[in-house]
């Protein structure tokens, strides 16, 4: 079946589909579509990272497939630098399959791929594009390796389709059949799925997902020769400042150098607002010093509530009372079954953590409207109660 | 009484407690105080803050106070830039009494009343700072005024205790007695209390609260005039990151200003980090560009890993598994029940976060030994488990 001339909503298909680098993500998708129905291929140039992949059920290896199952999409899930070469490579060696790719940033490969079309030795014709599609499925763990693979793992986490687009020209590339059917790929394995051009998609990744990385492991590496004393006092909020600062090196490596121009466009400005904010510091009690502090804080309160919260609400449309529990199992549960039965439904729930001290907090976030009848039930049931 | 000749340890005794500045943290002092069986007193500048804090039952204003009953404690709960002159009228006109405060920087605090004693003019003497002890308690809401006040702020947060010292000498000021009096006051509201040179208590603030207030809040303002297409694609490390950027600017300025010399020198030094990583990102490719960021992320691998989790553990001492829920009232509790029944403590619970999706995820922290053991259990129970 050649899927450029079939879409999704024409027929309900399961085309077969080929992983090409079976690590966290790419087994990830390969447990996934196993599960509704696909037959999934698995090709690895690491003989061991394919084996694993295939036993624990992400698909079957291409080598031992019947040769006449040939994949109707292939899935390129290979390292960010590997990318383009991979996707140039699996349009040439499957002519009629749609392509896809599920690197972190869009426009370098794209701009690759276009350069290797123009190459007289690269067998890539710039009709081979309409047959790729640019993903960028927004999920990972701390952890790596198809063992890590989950096939929930991108259960309800936003999945970006960026068609290709000329730079140039501005000209659509991707077939919109082939758009559709990654489109279709993303929400089969239960993502949001939200379609962008590639450029925008890098400048949005760069201030959504690049610059917190960059602000954390900034703050953290301060950390590094901090005090144990001064340590014991940390709260909530260093810990959640720092807390992406654990990601891994090699790979933040290739999504930062792959994205450099957007990611520093924004370092320019926070660079412009720290200088502001030390010189101010160097001279606190100076005519406007005050008025500067206060205005970074002020705009760091409109950019946060821009920030969504669950399902896209914004943060602060929920209220949040604090339970105080003792730290032992089942405490958590009972707080939550009496909420269940006074019929309130937790929007947001998180304990509050504190060094040295057996009690726990679990911080309920609830609508508004339904806060305070909340506490006074609690607080009569004969739970400590704390508002905020 | 006078406490100067009785330690807390030597008899149970619940001192007379004048409160002065009845909001938040001051009226939440007083009605922990109030419960734990302590007379307070309470005194504001504002007779409706004063008013408002007496009703909700933190105290009795001291106006209408019998004569007689004078203060053996005075907590002075102003705002951060009134603090050392409150303290210093309350060491005058309670001769007998310890007088603590409760503002987040104390170093500055401290000199201002050093200075004091040697102004002929002012009636303080240096003898007077022998029953001063500068204190900070870690708790705060987004919340301010006595209306939000309660008993239970403090539960389980940190309380630092700052005996005076002259910073010239290095001599304690602040008598022995004063200073166990201000950490049993600590530990009957619950608190956590640690003792701290005033110095190095801000030199810690800087680096633990400050220092993650600033990055919080310019990673935040850089959002101001982000498109919603981008903020759509936020995940739960931006909304980690940039959290507490949500806070009041009006103390923040007091703080900041009242601590600038040691939150400017840790300024200083992510300057030069954010310097580095800008020029590596300006010609990315460039020899050693890679390691360069390599090195960034790596220095915050090996600080995050320094930041305590709760009761003190490190954060990588527990293991993640995530439960998938649907997004109704209820479902939390029953994935609770069934991990009480599977006999596994909840070391700390979060909820997964996804911008427009009705499914929820469920976060649970357990000790790693526990871990796989209970994803089998939860998954023979019928639920969906994502492990991380």
């Amino acid at each position: 079946m050649n899927l450029l001339t079939a879409t999704p909503a024409s027929v309900r298909q399961t085309p077969t589909v080929l992983i090409r680098g079976t690590g966290l993500l790419g087994t990830s998708i390969g447990l996934g579509l196993r599960a509704d129905g696909h037959q999934v291929l698995l090709s690895d140039p690491s003989a061991t990272a394919q084996a694993i992949a295939a036993d624990i059920g992400a698909g079957t290896i291409l080598e031992r497939a019947a040769a006449e199952t040939a994949p109707e999409i292939v899935v390129v899930a290979a390292p960010p630098e590997a990318t383009a070469a991979e996707v140039a490579a699996a349009l040439v060696r499957f002519p009629e399959a749609v392509v896809l790719d599920i690197a972190s940033t869009k426009a370098e490969i794209l701009a690759t791929l276009l350069h290797l079309t123009q190459d007289d030795d690269a067998a890539l014709t710039r009709t081979d594009l309409s047959r790729y599609v640019g993903t960028h499925p927004m999920a990972g763990r701390e952890k790596s390796g198809p063992v890590a693979a989950r096939g929930e793992l991108f259960t309800s986490m936003p999945w970006v389709i960026c068609p290709a687009v000329d730079p140039a020209t501005g000209e659509q590339l991707s077939a919109p059949q082939a758009v559709e059917w990654a489109e279709e790929l993303g929400r089969r394995l239960g993502a949001t799925v939200h379609q962008m051009d590639p450029v925008r998609h890098d400048e949005s990744v760069a201030l959504i997902s690049h610059l917190p990385q960059i602000a954390a492991s900034l703050v953290a590496s301060r950390l590094q020769d901090a005090p144990v004393s001064a340590l014991a006092l940390a709260g909530n909020g260093l810990r959640d400042v720092t807390r992406i600062a654990a990601s891994d090196p090699g790979l933040w490596v290739q999504i930062l150098s792959s994205n450099a121009r957007p990611v520093v466009e924004i370092l320019y400005g926070l660079r412009q607002d720290m200088e502001r904010l030390i010189s101010t510091l160097e001279a606190p009690r100076a005519p406007g010093g005050q008025a500067d502090i206060a205005q970074l804080i002020a705009e760091g309160n409109s950019g946060v509530t821009r920030v969504p919260g669950k399902h896209g609400a914004p943060p602060q449309s929920f209220a949040v009372l604090t339970v105080i529990v003792d730290d032992k199992p089942g405490q958590i549960a009972a707080v939550l079954n009496d909420v269940a039965t006074i019929g309130v439904n937790v929007e947001d729930l998180r304990m509050e953590h504190s060094a040295g001290h057996q009690v726990g907090m679990v911080e309920l976030s609830v609508l508004p409207g339904r806060r305070d009848e909340l506490a006074d039930a609690m607080t009569e049931l004969g739970w400590k109660v704390v508002l905020s």
